[in-house]
């Protein structure tokens, strides 16, 4: 069975010839127009017929060929096969616009932790390094780069790491990552899995939590005492896995002292456990100097460290790091030795000219200062405004506090709404949200002038007292 | 018991006064020199006693007890806590440089996969790119981003998605990643378990396996035919879940026909499975125009698309992209309501910028006719040197190409690159390696100039066959 083909093939449109033939020719068979077993004419014949080139016809059938639409007979000509059902319509597509979800709107005063100082951030110097980076010409910038992440940077890393916060590591410990929870999903898939459970302090990162819960792990939730982590719950709950914030918890923000960084480091050691130490803003405490980790007194390699670039840098970096025990790092390699970094070189590359050159131990220093005056003027403003009304816990350290008030928080944050300031819950930090204290709610001030924050408090004050 | 400190105090160093007699009396501490239950000189007294200020004294005192080395009694002063143990010794510190595995010397003709060709590559229009992105004013470049990727960027994709790809999709349903591993990590941790079975084409990128493997999936190989998948293999392994890819089988490179994709569709129809469809390099199809995606013809959600950027853009660019099920959107905003996206908000932007001003297009335009060229000079190379001593496997597409030949590859592997010239062994695709062929070898020929191709497949008939 032969047939006659008649497309409209338009010569002023953009699209070559033999496109439009072959779409015509498929939407054909699609829809059943040219039923299987046809032979298509010969080339010769249809390009004389349509008077096109030859090789327009080729072209076409070609395209049709290598789909599966048609075979390719020796001698016999072009075969239409057989399809198991019609297709869907083609035509024009603008993609749709789901309804949109209602998105809140944005407040003037937004206590959002997570948010950071951008008025002070050496946007010039940092934009001098990406170009920099950019005009190197090392290929490795361009393609996948080290998996375990730039060599440069992994040296000013251990470096930087030694100096601010007493961990001692070799280039193998440290891997790059793009942010802290893209870390915690790589130990998921590296620790051994002990029934996979862990033990996390209650409350903490709930970010973390999700991904460990995304990865098939129980969390045990252990309560904190008034100095960190309640180490008797820890043992009861024979997790061989914790995970904890010891230089400033988050949120409460209290500091695990040396006496309990020793006993935790017996437990993880008794138990052949391992402790994730995540050290997330060691670098911003407003009275004397960071708090030196944990993973500076693990003589038994059961800390992995986690750092970020996300609060003493710019989260968009999407930067981040884990030290591994050095008995970690061959069970790493050949885990992940088929993975690719998935933090880009060039990012990286740009990060490790901007330690190199000193600017990143100079923005650290000035970010002190920057966030203890906001810090202080935060502290003073609630102090004024609101006495002895509000509990101001966590108050020496970080980019957050929380605000312990006798009220029930869900209606104190709809109010402050009404007044253009945001504030948070703290219930998603409950591994259980329910047990959560109705009477806390937290207030990042990071990304807020001091202007602002003055300014936010009282409004709150009006909000919830006036 | 109240002791005399007799710290050394230099004050011609860079080390702040209170820094230094702080870690004087930490080491005494922690060396066992004062011992618990002492009480430290009060503040007044050590600052005459050392001359310096009481400023000094305090601040020392207050980094102690914040560590925990000591406690504040009020009244009665400064009291040594005990230790449990005696800790590290501190010192300086310079990293260790750990023993280095040995590296490969690099090769001078490197038909490595992965890589791609750098001289074409617009990186002026990039490096623009990169800069407008960051002369922007919107906060959002420096902080988080949005968790499921830029809008402006999910635009775009849907756009060029749609019209190359002939994929239709709402931004609801994309999710930028940084790169094809942590989208599948993150579909491992959305998609129901089913018993954590996958089946994947044998073989198939490794890559990807392994990071079914690391998340505790059970591989099904699915064996492969001259038209790609073999369907009944699949009926067979009763997964609920399949790894594909069908519009450049790797490595092999067939396409996988329209009839088989229409069964493959209907097998997960009717077994309530989702399929992966992993899009790695259909940009650069040399006979014809891209065949298009099987996620085309998924009427009934149960196809998940994969692209990338490391192909047809930068793979330093860690940026790909998950197209979900309409019926998935939802759970992933739940199950990932609490992740950060962690490819770089600034990268995406920049990418934005290069697809929305027309520079993509034009890329895939030129790289194609570059390929297209070093395609051909790799087999006119291998047909004039090898003639019929090598077959050609997958010669229509893609950036590397198999080579079947009647020897045994590891000697000649380790031949050429006495010749120079490095080409890969295939075991690795096979999920039983021991199963893989020993007589193909695999080469990439993205990385190399047309020269150096010609020049390395002539050395590489010298190093076998002279």
């Amino acid at each position: 069975m032969m047939i006659e083909l008649t497309p409209f093939l338009n010569k002023t449109v953009r699209t070559p010839l033999y496109i439009q033939l072959y779409q015509y020719i498929k939407k054909e068979i699609e829809e059943g127009g040219i039923p299987p077993g046809t032979l298509l004419p010969s080339i010769r014949y249809l390009s004389r017929h349509l008077h096109i080139s030859k090789n327009t016809v080729e072209s076409a059938y070609q395209q049709l060929t290598a789909e599966g639409y048609t075979e390719s007979k020796p001698r016999s000509g072009i075969k239409v096969l057989p399809l198991e059902k019609p297709l869907v319509p083609s035509g024009h597509f603008t993609y749709p616009e789901r309804q949109k979800r209602e998105e809140e709107p944005a407040r003037r005063y937004d206590f959002q932790y997570g948010d950071i100082d951008l008025d002070h951030f050496p946007f010039k110097t940092w934009k001098k390094c990406l170009q920099d980076a950019m005009n190197s010409d090392s290929p490795d910038l361009f393609l996948y780069g080290d998996r375990q992440g730039d060599k440069g940077l992994r040296a000013e890393l251990a470096k930087y790491l030694f100096q601010a916060r007493g961990v001692r590591c070799s280039l193998e410990q440290i891997v790059v990552c793009s942010g802290t929870q893209s870390a915690v999903s790589l130990l998921c898939q590296l620790l051994p899995s002990n029934g996979r459970v862990v033990a996390a302090e209650n409350p903490g990162y709930d970010g973390v939590h999700s991904v460990f819960l995304n990865h098939g792990y129980t969390i045990r939730p252990i309560g904190l005492e008034p100095d960190g982590i309640d180490l008797s719950q820890l043992a009861e709950s024979r997790a061989k896995l914790a995970y904890i914030t010891p230089s400033h918890q988050f949120p409460y923000g209290m500091v695990l002292p040396i006496q309990k960084r020793l006993k935790l480091l017996k437990w993880a050691d008794q138990n052949d456990a391992y402790i994730i130490e995540d050290d997330y803003d060691s670098e911003f405490r407003y009275q004397g100097q960071p708090i030196p980790s944990l993973k500076a007194l693990d003589t038994k390699e059961n800390v992995i460290y986690l750092g970020t670039f996300s609060k003493c840098f710019l989260p968009s970096a999407r930067l981040s790091y884990i030290v591994l025990p050095e008995r970690l790092t061959e069970q790493f390699c050949e885990r992940f030795g088929r993975y690719s970094q998935s933090s880009s070189p060039m990012i990286q590359r740009a990060m490790y000219l901007f330690m190199k050159e000193g600017f990143f131990e100079r923005h650290i220093r000035k970010m002190k200062k920057v966030y203890q005056e906001k810090h202080q003027t935060l502290i003073s403003a609630i102090e004024k405004h609101f006495g002895h009304e509000v509990n101001i816990i966590g108050e020496k350290a970080g980019l957050h506090i929380l605000m312990e008030i006798r009220r029930d928080i869900k209606d104190l944050i709809s109010k402050a709404e009404k007044h253009d300031v945001k504030v948070y819950p703290v219930s998603d930090f409950w591994i259980d949200p329910n047990e959560s204290p109705s009477s806390i709610v937290m207030a990042g001030f990071g990304g807020l002038s001091e202007q602002d924050i003055e300014e936010g408090v009282k409004r709150l004050y009006q909000a919830w007292f006036a």
